[in-house]
């Protein structure tokens, strides 16, 4: 079948029209938005959540579960405040700031663009900058009954440090030799003086990392392995190459730990950005550790007897970003002959948050197609709609990116069949409703 | 088949056995452990992460993916601090505390007991405390480039007041009318002054909190619904009437806004405790959040046009303290005739971090042992083992509640079969390679 349009289907241009689809259908908008909303703080509302999940389901499937080498960790967000000592965030974990004597605001010296949008420009003041001064990015807390300083503890602000803390635990118990990597999701917190980009750049925010320890003259080896292998899990997610990247640090860009890094970016309609780091960490943060904490975290070749610190390949995906880049990536704008439009979010379907819809063509037909609901909810996330013409409601469906679009109508009393409409192409087919749950695992399970 | 035990199986009684295990077998251990830890914090390792994954899962299945009034949402952990003075915790969260001027240390007015574990008791002083002040239970933190007043922010203390904040949000944007419920699983912080009891009282822990809104004359209806319901969950993860309560708050333990509360405990080894809170919120938290918002949270009845505030039932569960729940519930000793123990984890299947190991009799049976455990890992978390004799491996999978492990043997290679052993039953048979993945999946779906 195909479809007449009357010119070639749009992309996401403006992120705007993002913005706005995103809180008018409760994929996400600002945290506490009755109160103004917070800066750099972002809700997901109940289709954002489950695309959120879906994504780390996704990575949590193919990192960890699929994968006799890397196991996963849930640590907790606030650690010891000594772990951020031995990682250098204390210390080195801060950037430039310069504060403004005329308008008394603080910006970030290497960004000074953002001084534009600054209010002060509109009045009489002209800007007035100190010299820049370092402002460290770790939000802080303080737990105890006192408030002095032993209480004091941080937000983590990335989720691989507690890894670290806990390789030598979990290497043990997880009975685990090198090379082997260590997995989690979890939120991470940096007080970004300029949150912008909608959830691109926020200050709460989640990451899938994964920190891989090999032997020193493995690592050239498994940092090109993960490359790939990270590269692979966007593309099928649905992220063509025309829209993705890598981009090698240089070597005065790189972290003072790291031997090499390479970031995935992504084409967002601001321009290309980094969604996950591939980064050599080398034996910086176990060495690190062991020193501050008094703990041999080094390990020995059982055959050679040599000991040795190993090295460690991380990947590292900001969920928020990949989230981002996913709805970014599945934004369509589609205008037929007559001049009828459809916006349709091409989710993969894996990503996608309802898997299908179920629609009677009546609301007399309810009861029937309830049923339908029913058995299908038991396996899936599957919606059901009876309001509205059924043009309209696959309007709705299309918008949100639901794949599949099942209406019952008169004659599935009689022949047991629901016609099928896919998203993308909009073709329909009947098919028999005791099919349906075989029908959608096949189409949901390799569509990958 | 019957097992010859020499005496009855034994139950968790005391902790330590749970806590010596949780950490040699990687389900829970300390944060930074290799700093001496942080009082009030914990890690899940590879097991653990999963049985607490499981456990989340269920929840949300049950509470927002088969049900078409619940709604799910994913909000930040700091969200704006007005919504704190508005919920009250600002002014009311807070424990009531006493210093010892001799000893220097701080305790909980209404937990004198603890007093006995200060060590000054041992040393010559006596304590000489002070009266009563009120100590906010709120973890406290700074955003944005200054750390003046107007940055203050707060960690959620509850899951709860963020979905307060976005209730006009999410009704509008997934057209849901009263009665529906918004759910959301996430991290709350609270400076408890003495955590104990493993990770029963922590300082951050997990929440999966449903807030469910509905017509002042059918909150009583609702309340009831809730609680069996609540109940029924608890009951099918397999925690048995003998060890489950519920307990109703009297008048004078009510917090401020309740207009009922129902507990729903569990029988740890240190006594009845609270896992489940089903409180009668009534319409506090929604007139507060408008008068200090000063946005309409009201909703009006389409037919009698009626403007009112939604009464809320709230179901809140402590996801850490279920998880422990199931760990001790599981936890079993078992005594043979001949001296010879077995620690099995008796795991609902549902929850159980891995759901079953293939086991190659001998190293030489790799190959094909692997192929097995390759297809079983598309569908679900399986482990391989190869090293060690057959009961030792089939030990280590009792210690962590697998409940299936599959042997291939050197007959599988004529016969195309592999022995299934039950974990609890420890009964064994044969069934074919091809056909289990089929087994499994009954086994597994068919557990609830």
């Amino acid at each position: 079948m195909t479809t007449d349009f009357a010119t070639a289907p749009r992309r996401l241009e403006n992120m705007d029209d993002l913005v706005s689809l995103c809180a008018r259908r409760g994929f996400i908008f600002p945290s506490s938005e009755i109160y103004g909303g917070i800066n750099g703080f972002w809700d997901y509302g109940p289709l954002g959540v489950e695309l959120k999940q879906n994504l780390k389901a996704c990575w949590w499937q193919r990192m960890v579960r699929e994968r006799d080498d890397v196991v996963g960790l849930d640590s907790s967000i606030i650690c010891h405040p000594r772990t951020w000592e031995a990682s250098g965030h204390t210390e080195h974990f801060s950037d430039p700031m310069v504060d403004c004597r005329a308008c008394k605001k603080r910006f970030r010296a290497d960004q000074l663009d953002d001084i534009g949008s600054c209010s002060a420009r509109e009045g009489s003041s002209e800007h007035d900058l100190t010299e820049p001064r370092n402002f460290n990015l770790m939000l802080r807390t303080s737990i105890g009954a006192s408030e002095d300083a032993a209480s004091l503890a941080y937000l983590r602000a990335e989720t691989c440090q507690p890894i670290f803390n806990d390789f030598k635990r979990v290497r043990e118990t997880a009975r685990q030799k090198i090379p082997f990597g260590i997995a989690q999701i979890g939120k991470a917190f940096r007080n970004e003086i300029n949150p912008r980009n909608f959830t691109f750049r926020s200050r709460e925010f989640e990451q899938a990392e994964m920190e891989f320890f090999c032997h020193p003259r493995e690592r050239e080896k498994w940092f090109s392995h993960w490359l790939e292998e990270r590269l692979c899990f966007h593309r099928e997610l649905g992220l063509d190459d025309e829209y993705l990247r890598t981009r090698r640090h240089e070597e005065g860009e790189l972290a003072h730990y790291a031997k090499q890094a390479v970031d995935v970016e992504y084409r967002f309609p601001f321009g290309w950005q980094e969604i996950e780091g591939i980064h050599d960490r080398g034996d910086w943060d176990l060495r690190r550790h062991s020193e501050y904490s008094g703990k041999d975290l080094g390990v020995t070749d059982p055959e050679t007897k040599e000991h040795f610190f190993p090295m460690v390949v991380e990947t590292s995906v900001g969920v928020d970003r990949t989230c981002l880049a996913v709805l970014c990536h599945a934004y369509t704008v589609e205008t037929f002959e007559g001049g009828d439009e459809r916006t349709v979010m091409r989710f993969h379907p894996a990503l996608a948050p309802l898997k299908a819809a179920v629609l009677p063509l009546s609301k007399k037909l309810a009861q029937p197609a309830r049923k339908l609901h029913l058995e299908l909810r038991r396996h899936w996330n599957v919606f059901y709609d009876e309001s509205g013409n059924i043009g309209r409601r696959y309007r709705r469906q299309d918008e949100v990116g639901t794949p599949f679009c099942l209406t019952y109508d008169f004659d599935s009393e009689d022949d047991r069949k629901v016609t099928v409409r896919h998203r993308d192409s909009m073709s329909q087919h009947r098919i028999a409703i005791d099919a349906v749950v075989d029908y959608l695992r096949e189409q949901l399970e390799n569509s990958g």
